[in-house]
């Protein structure tokens, strides 16, 4: 029961929120990866337990969702039922199976005087997120912050707050039962945009924040922020066909990464084919979006090639769809399909349709994005085809963490060095 | 000659040389390790070739320096003579010679569909850098970007502007003559204060940015910045002297960590006695500082043990002294010691002297600091001495780099996936 530890203080401003994360961040930061597995298996217990309490509180938010008039597919994404919450608890037993990256020593050797140095992997202590309304995101950036050794503060959507104060309630008091202190699991929920405020503005109480959602949450949060922000951003996707692509993978890799999920950033967006295969591949695999019910945006060559193709305008290059659209483009060469992802890429994944050496290795080289592929379908940018189980967002920034983020990306390190009585000369 | 690329726009304001500064981070990161360090090699013969241009301006700050009145420990840090420039020379080409980050596989494997993944290390792209008056952080910083890859925009000090400017025209002109694209080496210098505005708002041009300086300077990056920022922070660096800490090593490590260097970051500022080692560790540790020049500020118990010894306020506690000037307390137990530098610990480096091992891995485990040493100088927290070669800074933050900077920390990842064809199912 050593670790629990009781807040003494009164509560009422997000500040005192941050300040009683941080101390707990201090008890979670020693827990043994067994007594995190635990104290992760009680909280996807609990979750099942509290099951019909979760609902009801969800269906105060679906009710008040569809007063406000909120589009069908937002209300899909708040909806939880029994088979979901299942699901979350699921997804909570699955981060506590994963390894604990805390302890790892990353690098280290002896310096010529004695001293032993190592970097150890350490949690990052207090992980910020800011997040928009679906409630299973509440779950998993908890248990992913818990199962690396850091207190969490949350801050959801206001479309989600009965659920979210629901799930938050039903976790802390899982931890408490575990003798574990609760704060180490907090929601700012309660004071409106002043929690995210204080969020965003939590030097020496924050020492990273995740936002996830759309791109102007994704923008205010970057550019309000003082603490330290990984930006988990769009993915306007392309693929390139050479004109050594086959047609059976070109048109595979198409499909598969714009019509599987749509709705995701890695799927695709454009696709830009060489001048020199136009002629081979531009219209079977348009046929074959087209069949899936695909619309396609294209430029004028494409449209010379293929039946029922919209105009595509600048703003399509630009526009990360989201939906059965996508925009196509022949292009000249390497060269130019190059150019157009510098200029249109949102730097998260494209992929090269290629048998040709030299343009798939000149791809993965120039190329200036998270992940870059060759002859593989975007959709592999995740967290779990990548091996890392859950995820907790996909980082498009260059600092500390790239790509799909798992664990180790929850984590800091710190240098330690055991002398015996060594000074500098 | 081809990695030539020659510009074409005119350039007039300060993300004009952004724009310039990105597209060379193209060329700059496909140089291959020979041609980096050949580069580096010109520019360290260009210092030494130039050495009478680069002291004359220098010698324009300084005469504008004096003017203005700034103290004389500026002075020195801003002078460049023969020696210096020689140094200066001599450290691009120890840089030259490191190992090149650029390319290591940081961990890859082959996904159960055969695509073969691994992540890569590579350049950032664009490193900005604000800092102050010393004209060698000037060459520094740029050999140390090239060295990983990366463009670099630079930002001094006016005070030593003449110098920047010189320095900064000498290594372009260098690389220029190797077929490099000089525009790899930027100064923002001339935009006055919108350069540095520019830098701090660069999104999408600047990859990271690196303040050194002052407190204030720091603070003021950290604050207006919306492009990432690896802070590197001020040192209240502390040391506690376990019951168990044999008397050699006590007065061997503070006085080292004191008077060896005291104007720098990692050098001691406040050191906390046990009550148990008091009676005996107080004098011969005071007397040993005070031999040396220590003024000793010192909490009541301190003072009976020890004549001459000013009375410590609240402030001594919290104060980066960077002088001949420590604090010292005497402290209940290791939990008071822990607490006291939770509270005014920058985060920097601490260490403790103990033969105790259950307090020494204690120590190393609970204090949340960059670096955390047991039986160790705290001036050992340095790029040389953990064997880095040179320093970008020492990063008190916990994103991406904490603790000494080298190369590999100017650098990102990205991830590379080689398939044949496969798709997500």
């Amino acid at each position: 029961m050593s670790i629990v530890e009781t807040a003494e203080v009164a509560v009422d401003t997000p500040q005192d929120r941050l300040r009683l994360a941080k101390d707990a961040a201090r008890v979670t930061a020693r827990l043994t990866s067994g007594e995190k597995a635990d104290a992760l298996h009680a909280i996807a217990d609990a979750l099942l337990a509290h099951g019909d309490e979760i609902i009801a509180a969800n269906a105060d938010d679906l009710a008040r969702g569809e007063r406000d008039g909120i589009g069908a597919g937002l209300l899909d994404r708040l909806r939880l039922d029994t088979p979901r919450v299942a699901a979350l608890a699921e997804a909570v037993r699955q981060i506590a199976a994963l390894p604990d990256p805390v302890g790892e020593i990353v690098r280290g050797h002896r310096m010529p005087n004695g001293v032993n140095l190592e970097q150890v992997r350490v949690p990052f202590g207090v992980v910020g997120a800011i997040y928009e309304a679906r409630p299973n995101v509440t779950v998993d950036i908890a248990a992913l912050a818990l199962r690396s050794g850091n207190a969490v503060v949350l801050r959801g959507g206001s479309a989600a707050l009965s659920s979210n104060t629901v799930l938050v309630g039903v976790m802390r008091d899982a931890l408490e039962a575990q003798g574990i202190v609760p704060d180490a699991i907090q929601s700012v929920d309660a004071f409106g945009r002043d929690g995210a405020k204080a969020l965003m503005h939590g030097r020496g109480f924050v020492d990273v924040l995740v936002p996830r959602g759309s791109a102007s949450l994704i923008e205010t949060v970057v550019t309000e922020s003082t603490v330290p922000v990984i930006e988990t951003g769009a993915g306007n996707v392309h693929i390139v066909l050479d004109d050594s692509a086959p047609e059976e993978w070109a048109r595979d890799i198409v499909v598969n990464a714009k019509v599987q999920r749509p709705s995701v950033c890695n799927a695709a967006e454009t696709v830009l084919v060489l001048r020199g295969a136009a002629e081979r591949l531009v219209a079977p695999v348009a046929s074959a979006l087209q069949a899936q019910g695909v619309t396609i945006h294209g430029d004028e060559t494409v449209r010379t090639l293929v039946e029922g193709v919209e105009p595509a305008t600048e703003d399509d290059w630009a526009t990360e769809y989201l939906t059965l659209d996508i925009a196509m483009r022949v292009v000249d060469s390497l060269d130019d399909a190059l150019e157009h992802i510098r200029r249109y890429s949102t730097g998260h994944t494209e992929s090269i349709v290629t048998t040709d050496v030299r343009n798939a290795e000149r791809f993965l080289a120039e190329v200036d994005s998270a992940v870059v592929l060759a002859n593989a379908s975007t959709r592999f940018t995740d967290g779990s085809e990548f091996g890392f189980g859950a995820e907790v967002g996909i980082s498009t920034q260059k600092l500390h963490a790239r790509g799909p983020m798992g664990l180790p990306e929850l984590t800091s390190t710190k240098w330690l060095g055991r002398g015996s009585g060594q000074v500098r000369v």
